[in-house]
């Protein structure tokens, strides 16, 4: 699980920085933004429940984002023609980290409610920093299916987690409810629908 | 009490939600602008103070905040015919949060004016959170006159309760001129004078 | 020390202030930006290490930064006619700042990487707020030799710290590269060289 953790740190930095990559940019901002990419999501997280930021403790999660920093940076045109296969990996990333989150503040005792906000956190966290600091819209404003998945398979995983018959496979069902539908949406380029987005002026 | 809290929670985040609705933005982004504007204050004061979070250990917090959303988020129309006295509503909810934050701030034996920057962060916070999610121009760099009430009364607020003759009296104070100077700006459309403003370039 | 931290402190909400004034500022925003530009990196570092928050110890910090962004904004134009002389001790201020809290996270016994990371935070995270709520672009995305420095200074910092025959000139040494290479850079005009920077579109 480790080592896919630190790929997962490794594809969101490298995902982080061929967003924000253009003209002007230097390696040190890109440096940086790969870094709040990666482990901006988990570091509030874990600011909020009271746990150990959890890079401070095992430094791999930040040389991994360091490392696909500077590999998007400088071989950027590398992963450009790969870049549907980097979105799914993200997408695993994603799903991955929230559900992980997810458990994590469950054990640590938070309600329910409070394992799925903290999951979604995780999973979106870095990226709605990553937009901010590099003046872009956040997703939050977009149609893009990225947050939805990620609400759906926490609340999932939560829920599941309370059914003694189903606890065993909670953590495997969230995943594969994030990743799939997240998958789904980048293969058939979907957007939210209509009807759940607003329409006047 | 704690009703009129809940109630607080809800309008913060319908009027947060109104604030972004336009052409595009799902209902997922809205629900999050929203729970950002109705728990984001509060949530970065006992970050910094390290008080429990709030709504961890209240999840009713939450639900208000996911209702107001999702009402202004489909029923919006409803709520702009309503409008100025959704402000009103609001400013009277900023009035609370911020004299009950400063309050809580004292009790924990900060001094008075980490009280005071504490119940303006309470005030504001969350509105300045979803401002930047959002792409908005966040209030500081407008005329606004919201941020400036909240100064005035939670410093009322912290200076009364110094004084044993008047600290019985320091909450309503501070509650009563938050509340009266923002509903005066509204009701007068009022905005920083020219001369507390910058004119050049 | 201490006075030397609270010039520093007043220095970065001058030039913070300075750096935003523009028509339609009010003295209440002016007042809230220079805050969080002088206090706003040492106090996000705080959190992440769950040091208490420095100034809620030692309210001088606040009344430093109260008074330079006052200033700032009342008498901007004394200011701004020693504009490059400001540039020069923001560059002392956040070089100063930087090594303080780079030294204090090892302290805490925290490793080297997250002394340097904290380092660099502390010495632009209160900028970097300050663009965010001004809705300024960083300067991550910027050529601005300003990060850099601090990262040069902070890594010699931790590694030399670890050399026992030169342990005792790390503090020195880190400030004087910091301040040095930002002094060259703000002399000289210089911007991150073209290939660091990336070129296309």
């Amino acid at each position: 699980m480790h080592y896919v953790e630190l790929i997962g740190t490794a594809v969101f930095a490298i995902t982080g920085v061929l967003a924000v990559t253009r003209r002007g940019l230097d390696v040190i901002g890109a440096l940086m933004l790969g870094i709040v990419t990666a482990l901006g999501g988990g570091t509030v997280r874990d600011t909020l429940i009271r746990a150990p930021i959890f890079w401070f403790g095992d430094l791999n999660y930040v040389w991994a984002a360091i490392l696909g920093a500077l590999a998007a940076f400088w071989i950027g045109s590398v992963f450009r023609s790969t870049f549907r296969a980097l979105l799914y990996l993200d997408g695993l990333g994603a799903a991955l980290f929230a559900i992980t989150a997810a458990h994590k503040v469950l054990v640590l005792d938070f309600p329910g409610p409070v394992a799925v906000m903290m999951g979604v956190l995780t999973g979106i966290g870095g990226g709605l920093l990553r937009d901010v600091l590099a003046g872009r819209p956040t997703l939050l404003m977009s149609r893009e299916i990225y947050a939805t998945p990620i609400l759906l398979g926490c609340t999932a995983f939560v829920v599941l987690q309370l059914i003694p018959a189903a606890s065993g496979y909670a953590e495997t069902a969230g995943v594969a409810i994030i990743f799939g539908v997240r998958a789904l949406a980048i293969h058939q380029h979907l957007e939210m629908p209509e009807w759940l987005t607003h329409r006047e002026n």
